[in-house]
């Protein structure tokens, strides 16, 4: 399945992968599996068909992400199941925490919890250089899809305060679970914890990072003209 | 989103296409829909996470396909939706009257169910030339998760006769009321049966066409260990 050319060449960036950038693939694999079956079982509550494809078709690209974080895991000689387990019952927890109880919840977890990680990951990214920093940088770029989310929250709230407010306290639980969540790996994984303090964007300092990502997160909710 | 080139090239190939092809691309686009719901549905049944991860693949490799469609239906400026309105009870009948019990239930479905359809629609795409063809074929490529589940399937089947008995009787249902489907969908939709009769492979026979579909079948189920 893979090219001897791709396996040396990630053989070669291992090299230069600072300790904790396997456990960071990881994460954000499982993640990515999670999303998925998160997506899927939220979709019972679509309300159309077109909304059922719509999310469908947001689920099918985390699978793709994670094909793809799957296969550089697999050219390092990384045993994919091995290395995601530590990271299940985080990111489990999370999703058991904020489970949606309707769809436009479910349409503001999607929007708001993938646009988190990739500000979460994306600070780490920037510290990364050769091909880890650009697989990961593919996989979390934008799906395409928040334009369909982004839409179907904005006219729902747009003249019903009670749904606005309702949905606005939503987005802040779904950010303090983050945070708890990132915490907690954080806390056990050392090697993870020190590829995010060493970040080249001044990761040093935990709570200015903490501090963008609150800041990132109330531009989104504004986006969906909630806030 | 669409080039303009890809445009011209769908719009001069429409006009080659016989009149059913459009309905045909529907019919194979709802199926990938309701393919991805199914198989999402049965993966609560899968035994460990490395099944839940390949289910979860291969639900995501049919919302591919099902995007290739919409695209191609898309540039026709087909109402994709709108197209595959029709075939949605018949398709959603399908997969209700052939509810999965078990995990080894859902694993033969999924190969012999998606392999039934790549027979029956494969015969008609023969008949065809030009980029609707080429469209049709890509998806209908195997999906290269198969020997995942026939893998399961044979190792389970091997020391057990009363499991080999019972998956081989769930098998022959699933041929039956594929059938039953399939001639219900051509008996209500005269220009998809018109280009299904009119195929190159000698379909003007219908009994020679189910006859070759269940020759295949067996073939099929003796992979599986099962027959």
């Amino acid at each position: 399945m893979t090219e001897p050319d791709s396996l040396r060449a990630s053989g070669s960036s291992t090299d230069l992968d600072p300790p904790g950038v396997n456990q960071l693939f990881a994460v954000i694999a499982y993640g990515e599996v999670a999303a998925f079956y998160r997506l899927t079982d939220e979709s019972r509550m679509a309300p159309d068909l077109a909304s059922k494809i719509a999310i469908a078709s947001m689920a099918a690209s985390q699978m793709r992400h994670y094909e793809v974080l799957r296969d550089a895991m697999e050219a390092k000689g990384i045993d994919v199941l091995a290395a995601m387990e530590p990271y299940v019952k985080t990111l489990e927890n999370y999703h058991s925490l904020t489970l949606p109880r309707t769809w436009l919840e479910a349409m503001v977890k999607a929007y708001i919890g993938d646009s988190l990680a990739a500000d979460f990951y994306g600070e780490v990214v920037d510290s990364l250089s050769g091909e880890s920093a650009a697989v990961l940088k593919s996989v979390l770029g934008t799906t395409g899809h928040s334009e369909f989310v982004i839409a179907q929250v904005r006219d729902a709230v747009k003249e019903n305060s009670q749904q606005r407010n309702r949905l606005t306290l939503w987005g802040r639980r779904l950010l303090g679970e983050a945070i708890t969540q990132a915490q907690h790996v954080l806390a056990r994984h050392d090697e993870l914890a020190e590829l995010v303090m060493s970040g080249g964007a001044g990761l040093g300092n935990l709570n200015e990072f903490f501090e963008r990502l609150q800041s990132a997160h109330a531009e989104r909710m504004a986006v969906l003209g909630l806030g």
